[in-house]
C-alpha cells in the first residue's frame, strides 16, 4: 500500500474537494442558499430564468438584464433534424434519460462556440443548451406515443412552454407557475453525484455539452435523479391513504427504506420540502384530487413516527417527497420525472462547470484522478506468472 | 467554514477513493499491472480480446473460454437503424468523440437486459457494447467522408476488423497486429479521469451504458484522451526533424510543455512507452516513412535534456508520444486517435463500473458525493437580502 489520505468507501462524504461561489447548504439548519440569495426567497419571488441567471452570473438580473437573457433562450427552444430523425428511429420504450443523455453531446455539433474556451463562449453554449432540454423531452413524449411533436410558443415562460408542449394545450397560470417554482427549487445543489460529475469531466477540458452529458448519467441513478420517480411508484403501490400505516410499518420494520424521506446533507426538513409540500396541497385543492397529496402527508407522518419508535431518531422529507405527487397533479409522466430533474439543474450543473472551467472560486487544480489501493488478484497480491494460452488450464 | 477532510486544489491526486482488484500502476517503478499480469507480457502475447476478458473476469482465458467470448462479441458487430440515421443527418464536421459520446446512451435501448442489475447481466451489456464501439467510429468516419459504410467480417479480430471497417480494405497481418497490440496497452490504467468518471456515475445506480458516456465525455478532454492527437498536431507542426532540437527548446523556454512527456503517475518511463516506441519503429521500416518515428524520438531526447537543463530533473516519455505516430503511420485520422482509445479503454471502464456496482474489491460505499466550501458571492461571505426585480438597479 503506498502513502496518500485514506478517504475510502466514504463516497466522498464529508471530503471536500474545491471550493464554489454558487451555492451553500447548510444540512444542520437546513438552509439552502442560492449565490447569497436564500432558496425560500427564490422560491417565493423569482422564475427559473432569473434564478438561471443569477447561478450563472453571481447576481441577481435587473429587469433590463432579464429581458435580453430572454431573448437569447427563446429562440434556441428548437432541437435538429439529426436528433428528431433518430427519435423517430428509436424503439418507443427507450428511457427518456437516456434518450436526453444521447442528443446533448452532439448538439455541441451545431453550436458555433463550440472550440471557443472563454467564460463568455461557455456562457453562449449555456443559453443555446439549456431552452433546447425541455423540447428534446416534450418532443419524445410526443414521438414516443405516436403523436406529433408541440410547436414551441415564444410568448410562455421556460415553465409554460414545456408543460404546453407535452400536453398540446396551454396550462393554466396556476400550474405554470408552480411548476416554475418546481424549477427554481431544483436548479442547484452544492456538490451533488451529477454537479461533481459534470465537474471532474470540464476538468480534463471537456467541452460543457460533453459534461452535461456525464451529468445526466448520473442524475440517471435511482439513488440520485431517479429517487422522484421512486416515491411516484411507492404513491401508486400503496394507492389508499388508509393502507398507508401499516405500508411504512412493514417496510422499516423489514430494514427497508422509505423514499423520500432522509437526507445525506440535511438533518432538519429540508427546505425545499416544504414549498413542495404546499404546492402539492393547492394542487390537490384545484384539481379536485387530494388523494396523492394525502398518501404523501400520510407516508410523511407516519415514517417520522415509526423512525422514533424503531431507531429512536429524527427522519424528514427531502426533495422527491411531495415532488411526486407534484409533477402526477401536473399529468407528467412518471418516467418523465428525472427528465424534469435535469431540465431544471442543468442551470446548476453548467454554472458548475464553467466555474471549474475558469477556476472562478479557488486556484487552478489539475483535472479529477484520484488514487486506489489495489489490492490483488486471484493468483497473489501482485503479479501472476504469465502461462500462454495453449498451456492455460481452469 | 464546516469541518470535514480538506483535500482541495489538488485534483483528488494521491486521495485513495477505493480498492481495486483490476489494475496497479507503481509509478516509481514505471510498472502497470493488468489483474496480476505484468502490461509487458500481455503486450507480448496477448490479444486485445484475451485481455478484455481478463479484465471482465479475473483471469485469463482458457482457449475454450476465448471462444466462447469470440463468439459472443463478433455477431454484435453492429448498430441500430436510429443511429445510422443520426449520422446521415450530423454535420459533417461532428467531432467523433460526441458522436460516440451521443449513441452510447441510446445503444442500452436495444438491450433486453438493460434493467437487469446482476453482474452476469452487467457483463453481457458489456459483450455488446465494447464490440459496438469501433463499428460506430469506422461507420461515422465512413458516413463523414461521404462514402458507404464498410459491412463488418467476423473472420477479422477487434482490431483488425475495426482497420478494415476504417479503409475498406483487409489491413497487413503485420499492422493488424501492431495495432492489437496499442489496443492491450490502453485498455486500462487504474482510477484516471474517465474510469472516475464511469465509477461515479456506476455509484448512483445508473446503468452501464450511461456510465460509460460519462467515461466518454472524460476521455474526450485534451488533458485526457485528447492528448495523443495533440502529440500528432505537435509532430504535423514542427514537420521536419532538423526543426525538432530548436522548437522543442523555444517551447520550454517559454514555460510552455511537451505534449506526451511528463506523466502525472509514472516518475519513470511508462512501460507503454517503450513497447510503442519499438512499434513505431517497425512501422517507420515497413511503411518506408521514417519521418514521423524520427521526429518523435528527437523530440523525445530533446525534451529530456533541455528539461534536465532548465529544470535540473528527468522526464519521461508517456503512452501518448508514440501513439501519435503508430497510428499516423497505420492511416488513422488524427481526431480519431482519442476514438480509438475509447475503442481499447472500455474494456477497462466497464470492468471498473461492475466492480463498482457489485463493491467487488471492497465494503459497498455510497455514491460519491463530494463536499465543497461555499466561499461567499459578491455581496458578502453568505447571504444577500431579496430585492423584487422591479427595484433593482445594476
Amino acid at each position: 500500500m503506498e502513502e496518500g489520505i485514506d478517504v475510502k468507501n466514504i463516497g466522498l462524504r464529508g471530503v471536500k474537494v474545491a471550493d464554489t461561489r454558487i451555492s451553500d447548504v447548510d444540512g444542520e439548519k437546513g438552509i439552502l442558499i442560492y449565490r447569497g440569495y436564500n432558496i425560500i426567497d427564490l422560491a417565493r419571488s423569482s422564475t427559473f430564468e432569473e434564478v438561471s441567471f443569477l447561478l450563472l452570473n453571481d447576481h441577481l438580473p435587473t429587469q433590463e438584464e432579464l429581458k435580453r437573457f430572454q431573448s437569447e433562450i427563446v429562440p434556441e427552444r428548437k432541437i435538429p433534424e439529426a436528433i428528431l430523425e433518430m427519435m423517430k428511429w428509436l424503439p418507443k420504450s427507450a428511457n427518456p434519460m437516456d434518450v436526453l443523455q444521447s442528443a446533448v453531446p452532439v448538439l455541441g455539433s451545431y453550436d458555433p462556440h463550440l472550440n471557443e474556451e472563454t467564460r463568455e463562449a461557455n456562457l453562449k453554449k449555456t443559453l443555446r443548451l439549456m431552452p433546447k432540454l425541455p423540447i428534446l423531452v416534450a418532443v419524445w413524449d410526443r414521438i414516443r406515443k405516436g403523436k406529433n411533436p408541440v410547436l414551441p410558443r415564444s410568448d410562455l415562460t421556460h415553465a409554460g412552454n414545456f408543460l404546453y408542449m407535452l400536453s398540446g394545450s396551454l396550462p393554466d397560470p396556476d400550474t405554470a407557475r408552480d411548476f416554475d417554482t418546481c424549477l427554481v427549487l431544483h436548479a442547484e445543489h452544492s456538490f451533488n453525484a451529477s454537479t461533481f460529475a459534470g465537474r471532474e469531466v470540464a476538468s480534463t477540458h471537456a467541452h460543457l455539452y460533453a459534461s452535461v452529458a456525464a451529468a445526466l448519467g448520473a442524475l440517471s441513478g435511482e439513488l440520485h435523479g431517479g429517487a422522484n420517480s421512486e416515491v411516484m411508484r411507492m404513491l401508486l403501490e400503496i394507492g389508499e391513504v388508509s393502507r398507508v400505516n401499516s405500508w411504512v410499518r412493514e417496510k422499516l420494520q423489514k430494514g427497508g427504506k422509505v423514499m423520500g424521506m432522509g437526507h445525506a446533507v440535511y438533518h432538519t426538513e429540508d427546505p425545499r420540502a416544504g414549498i413542495l409540500r404546499k404546492i402539492s396541497q393547492k394542487l390537490a385543492e384545484r384539481t379536485g384530487e387530494r388523494k396523492w397529496y394525502e398518501i404523501t402527508e400520510a407516508i410523511e407522518v407516519a415514517t417520522r413516527e415509526e423512525f422514533r419508535k424503531i431507531k429512536g431518531k429524527e427522519i424528514y422529507a427531502n426533495v422527491d417527497l411531495y415532488s411526486a405527487s407534484v409533477y402526477h397533479m401536473m399529468n407528467i409522466p412518471v418516467d418523465l420525472f428525472t427528465p424534469v430533474f435535469a431540465i431544471s439543474r442543468v442551470s446548476g450543473w453548467t454554472a458548475h462547470i464553467i466555474e471549474e472551467k475558469f477556476a472562478e472560486a479557488q486556484p487552478k487544480a489539475e483535472l479529477y484522478r484520484p488514487d486506489a489501493d489495489y489490492v490483488g488478484t486471484y493468483c497473489g497480491p501482485q503479479s501472476c506468472e504469465y502461462v500462454p494460452i495453449e498451456e492455460r488450464s481452469k
